[in-house]
């Protein structure tokens, strides 16, 4: 398994990391099922207008995100790019490239989700790589540790309803 | 396999495509082993001064181009990052992403190459990937498809003589 980054870049990064009360596989198909993300994806009350996911390395990962006012986000343009597929243990996926491996007009970051089953649940980690300080301070400003362990807790709450 | 890309994104794309006589197997050594590539990799006054290969997705791809004037290109920096590694078929690396996934500061290309064992030798096809109509104008200006056929010419010898 490649590391998720050189040592070295790990203050380029920003990590979500808890323990959650389902099994991987539950997590696993919130995650992949494009039918379930558009549920618990965007931190409420915005919501999740659409969702494409080509589960493989090179196929397309999109989810357009709806704000309160109406107002999409990532409708237009390619979408991003699956990396790298290990199932119920790790998800990598990027906005620096488009589906096909084409390199992306607007590049921010990559995602690598991991899963360890764990007693009593999952060992929940995402892991959101940047190419600079820059974008890594923009991304924290935006509320990336609110908003991702927001979404965390819409997962659990669907997939429990849906178990 | 994943597409190349999307079909509608072809002219965004410069593709070599041609057949030399040598096997598969020859080809792909000559593209993967970090002893082998700097023989060939730069067209000839230019050298390749270093060579960095980890064989898998989100290994790293770095190739240290040299001018005859002794300047250096890609030594700084974290390298480009494989994608996928489909062994004597198909091999897709970028520089739109580092090792490890993350994404690199100024992106400019995907690499796909792909071999197939025809009669008398390999239909060698490279299809480079880029973002937009400006990059790949930019790539063909800086000499692309006499560059890149030039070096298949220099691998075509380096294999025959290794052989």
């Amino acid at each position: 398994m490649p590391p998720a980054s050189r040592p070295e870049d790990g203050h380029l990064d920003l990590v979500l990391s808890r323990i959650v009360a389902v099994p991987p596989e539950l997590v696993w198909k919130a995650w992949t099922d494009p039918a379930i993300l558009p549920k618990w994806f965007a931190p409420r009350p915005w919501t999740t207008a659409a969702c494409e996911i080509d589960l493989r390395p090179g196929g397309v990962f999109r989810a357009v995100m709806k704000s309160p006012e109406g107002e999409e986000f990532g409708r237009e343009g390619p979408g991003g790019c699956i990396l790298e597929v290990v199932e119920h243990e790790r998800l990598v996926f990027t906005d620096a490239l488009g589906p096909g491996f084409r390199p992306a007009e607007t590049p921010f970051f990559t995602v690598v989700l991991t899963l360890e089953a764990v007693e009593g649940g999952t060992r929940y980690t995402a892991r959101v790589l940047h190419r600079n300080e820059a974008d890594r301070q923009k991304h924290e400003a935006m509320g990336f540790t609110a908003g991702w362990s927001q979404c965390l807790d819409q997962l659990v709450e669907v997939v429990t309803a849906e178990d």
